[in-house]
């Protein structure tokens, strides 16, 4: 089951060239994370960083763009879980205009106590959720295309 | 040789737990990006695309985060190419805090016609400052860490 | 009658003190603009700007903060017309907190055309919406305030 | 005597119309307010914010666009601070292109105790620097020509 977050390619997220500017995408990738996790925590994801003590910073990221997203697009970000550990996981992210994949990224976060900055287990509230979202990847990012 | 362009980690790039917020990263990396062409290319970035006609688009992009970038943190960002094809190449990022690595990325980038939107050769004007920015990739991105 | 734009503040709109960061504030005030456009013209503000062949630039803004908004916080923007002019318009916003007020803004734009780069009057389309979102300015911003 | 933060119009700044979008201004009006604390308290914004314990909202503004700041451009913002209060002040910003001058900006802000939240005189450590660039305002921005 993938969550679904939409949204408008706006005037101020694109460039002269009219398309998103690309770092634009990584800010719609943590607002669908923070959706997704309001989405299966039940309060706001302010609340959640409250009420649970845990942050979760990306530790790492791969991302392709395939076709450009222009400004006017209504684009719909599909997030999914295709690796949950313990006390990590990794965030799939793939931005579609209606049947067109624009953008691939895998984007691998952290569960971090706040107080102590060390990394901690996955907060009980969030597990069902982040297991009802788990899905085998089906389209890896090749990666190694970056070194061709 | 690789390109440094020096940046200040400032308030409006930080979030609530008083680090970057990880989408600022790609903006300092085009920053840097454009500061490199600048050097290379002995005119502004706006200056290279309006005389050669060609843009410069990102069209994959692995990064990793090791250390926090802290509010207030001086960063080196090292630039440098690990890959020079004919239509496209691959930079390379090191985010330095003296002697710290805090952060490394590659992103792929193609050299693209603005008005025909067709990949095309490096504008000649670049080669030189491209090719003497080129070097070995001695510490790839180990991208499989985010299956892990 | 005013346009309301519902909006979160988001994690990355937040700053080390847990606020909204100012700027961010005009990039809300400009997406509820864009989604005001798109509802009383009945298309996206994208093709608005193709079919009319108008852009919308800022030339000034008077904006107060009366309350911080805090990360997580859901914001209610109110926008309506205080200024109807024949080439220009002023645009007032109100964020809201439930019934708090958190700030106000003016922002004055013009009718631009996009190839000649000169002041317009305000394309037909738009002109029945943006009457009916016009009302009298009840509260208007006291910018004598900057100088004490 | 005006402090002063040169800038890079860069291609993450501009628009689909080419041009700096607009809430760009803020974050370079923080950046050079940042850069200005900087020079005249001796260490960095965020050493100024953790030694002193304040914090400096901004309280309101008016900004004024004259000339679009485009692609490329190499911009000087001039920052003086034109009334000096006891527990607040008004910094001036005038964004110039050589002899242009593209912007000006009016930002009221606050001394705030980062622990009570409450308002504060300005640190010892900032006032012979602010003192130093203060300067009687010349050209207050016409804030009425919003109404007309």
């Amino acid at each position: 089951m993938r969550f679904v977050h939409r949204s408008r390619v706006r005037f101020g997220h694109c460039d002269p060239a009219g398309i998103a500017y690309y770092p634009r995408f990584f800010e719609w990738f943590h607002d669908a994370f923070e959706a997704m996790f309001e989405s299966i925590g039940g309060r706001s994801y302010a609340a959640i960083l409250r009420d649970t003590g845990t942050g979760f910073p990306a530790v790492s990221t791969a991302c392709e763009w395939r076709l450009p997203s222009r400004f006017g697009d209504l684009v719909d970000i599909e997030v999914f879980v295709s690796r949950l550990g313990e006390k990590s996981a990794t965030f799939e992210y793939r931005v579609m205009r209606e049947k067109e994949l624009l953008a691939t990224a895998s984007i691998k976060v952290v569960a971090m106590d706040m107080v102590t900055h060390t990394s901690v287990g996955w907060p009980k509230l969030l597990m069902p959720g982040l297991t009802a979202h788990s899905e085998a990847l089906a389209d890896a990012p090749d990666t190694e295309r970056l070194r061709r």
